[in-house]
């Protein structure tokens, strides 16, 4: 029986102001009489201009900063932020940065209101899991085109000492606004630029990849939304190449595949990101590129639960028209792995140097942060999880 | 030179409350506190029984009704309901009905609330055009899906004296909610189908049909909409075909053909619906078939402006890659023409018993509405629209 679009609700308050010269509109959309704290990550906010800009067009105000946010953004760093926004009655934050910097924003806000221990948002062995009631407004001047972290409520945080990578969420941490301006991409690094758009890819393939419910539309939009990467990754990746549409076009791409437009109404898989987590958590390898390991090798594991969408993906997203169906995805999953080397990044664990000492270490963490029935279907059993580990080496 | 993506701003606050079985939800979203009036059209939701069910699903409140709202709402009877509003203190209205009922309960939220002659929103002779700076919430029940009201800000009233058919819009006016039950829909007769499909098809042209500005996503996402129309069209007009999938698709697709998914960063055209507005206004034909009149010939006569997305359209939506770029325009009009004849749409002013009557007093039309330099360069004439209209004949 052909399966029913699921029921669902769309709701994302987020005001983008997207394009060039714009950042001087922050100090209308942040309203006057609040005092802002601006939180960002390492050195390249600074380094390249984007903070000194941020507090010249705010220099009319009381503003205060926080760096040093993680390219995986701790919890032992986030909850100095929360004691510093209590102490000094902070009442708006800003984030500056890429999606570290947002989701860090996102826990600060919400933690800095929670009632009780901001450790009890995350479940998982790590707190009680109790909602996010409440949390502080938030803006965010995006650098990095990657996570769509500036569209959407959620966020992931790294606990250290118990090595975790976990997510929150609510409906209260949607930013205020997010400014969008492509022109600031122009002094990422390839390996950041390569890093966005295999991290947007990933994203659709979460939301699309699962089995059909027959909503034609939601799939169609998803292979907008790769065909769009694959068309322009290349150019993306060219460090010099500061054509405005081609970053725009990525910069809104990235946003589009996690703001809710693709997964309306739609099972949603997400456990390429669950197994790319641990892998961050134990070894430290980029977000993106623990999902270019991970993605390949769970499509051919997978490959009977998602028969059917394999086959779309084939043959709408790559074109792939000949072959029998085995054959169709045999070459999709192909393409998908040349299409992530092609951007640089290796798609196998002995392209990092690591062996299969990892496959009972990142299991271990699996089941310890309860990922033991995981997929679309609930049906990605750790055993099945040990199978794409291994068969990703 | 390429052309740049033009800066642009995205909000939409509407909350989306989409499937089966939620009319119940209706009585957590509208505030405890709020006298609601239900707005409502013709006789179709007594008769079948939706406004029945939304009054007990709010019976233990204190609700209003006003009913009579018309297929094109008119500005004579929509001031009754702001009389009635302003009287009665109602603090939240609630459409129940299609386009019309949406865009009418829009003007009555910003006219219950607007400083001074409710008249003055509007300008093109009408009244003084001063902006909406505040509206009554309001939220939807959309039962036919069609203009996309249920998601924008923006509406259309007709003066029925002036013979003017007019927009407004504000950020004022978005709905709260909006209920999209796919099931509502069971009860349209064909002819209501057709329109929604035609309507949201033209939408998509209007924000699409322009010239590339190298928004590569925007594109992909208009394109998978008139696929995804052009798709379900056939089963979507079969009255008695009840398929789920088919009827939520038809719905969420309508929604998205006018909710700014497609429109950021593009140049817009809407120089159908204006020509179609004044043929509405002297002969009273449906909204979704003068622009079935308008398009087909717009196209035509717009070719050499709209060269190369009428080239991408014909390529990309159509599957025709044979021939010249003239031949590809040629048969991607003449495919679109035909998309709307099966839909039961005549495409010529003959097919409604006109004649070329019509011309002079439509271009009259036009200019008594300052409608003198539309579409997306501002360079279709009064004499552009007289040939648009002309080879409509």
């Amino acid at each position: 029986m052909q399966k029913e679009m699921l029921n669902f609700d769309y709701y994302n308050p987020t005001h983008i102001i997207f394009g060039k010269n714009r950042l001087e509109e922050l100090n209308q959309v942040i309203p006057q009489d609040k005092k802002v704290l601006i939180l960002y990550g390492g050195g390249s906010v600074k380094r390249f201009g984007t903070l000194d800009k941020v507090k010249e067009v705010l220099k009319s105000r009381e503003v205060g900063e926080f760096g040093g946010i993680e390219a995986n953004p701790t919890y032992e760093t986030l909850i100095k932020a929360i004691k510093l926004v209590k102490e000094e009655n902070y009442d708006f934050l800003l984030a500056v940065g890429g999606g570290s910097v947002i989701d860090g924003t996102k826990f600060v806000a919400a933690g800095a209101l929670f009632d009780g221990e901001p450790m009890d948002i995350f479940g998982s062995g790590i707190g009680e899991k109790r909602p996010i009631t409440k949390a502080l407004p938030f803006g965010t001047v995006l650098t990095l085109p990657a996570t769509g972290s500036e569209m959407n409520s959620g966020g992931v945080i790294t606990f250290v000492e118990k090595k975790a990578k976990l997510g929150f969420g609510s409906a209260y941490t949607y930013p205020v606004f997010s400014l969008l301006d492509p022109e600031l991409t122009y002094t990422l690094p390839k390996r950041q630029l390569a890093n966005g758009i295999m991290d947007a890819y990933v994203h659709v393939m979460e939301q699309y990849m699962t089995y059909p419910v027959g909503a034609l539309l939601q799939d169609r939009y998803a292979e907008s939304l790769l065909q769009t990467l694959i068309e322009i990754g290349p150019a993306v990746i060219e460090e010099d190449n500061h054509d405005y549409n081609t970053r725009a076009t990525f910069m809104w791409s990235a946003t589009n595949a996690l703001n809710g437009t693709l997964s309306r109404g739609v099972p949603q898989d997400w456990a390429s990101h669950s197994l790319g987590h641990e892998i961050t958590a134990l070894y430290g390898i980029d977000h993106a590129r623990t999902l270019a390991i991970v993605l390949p090798s769970l499509l051919n594991v997978r490959r009977n639960e998602k028969h059917d969408k394999l086959v779309q993906y084939a043959e709408r997203v790559w074109g792939i028209t000949s072959g029998n169906d085995e054959e169709k995805i045999d070459a999709a999953i192909l393409k998908t792995r040349e299409f992530f080397e092609s951007l640089g990044a290796g798609t196998r664990f002995s392209d990092y140097g690591l062996g299969e000492e990892v496959v009972d270490l990142l299991v271990d963490q699996l089941e310890r942060h309860g990922l033991t029935n995981i997929s679309e279907r609930g049906d990605q059993t750790l055993e099945v999880s040990r199978q794409i580990y291994t068969n990703a080496l």
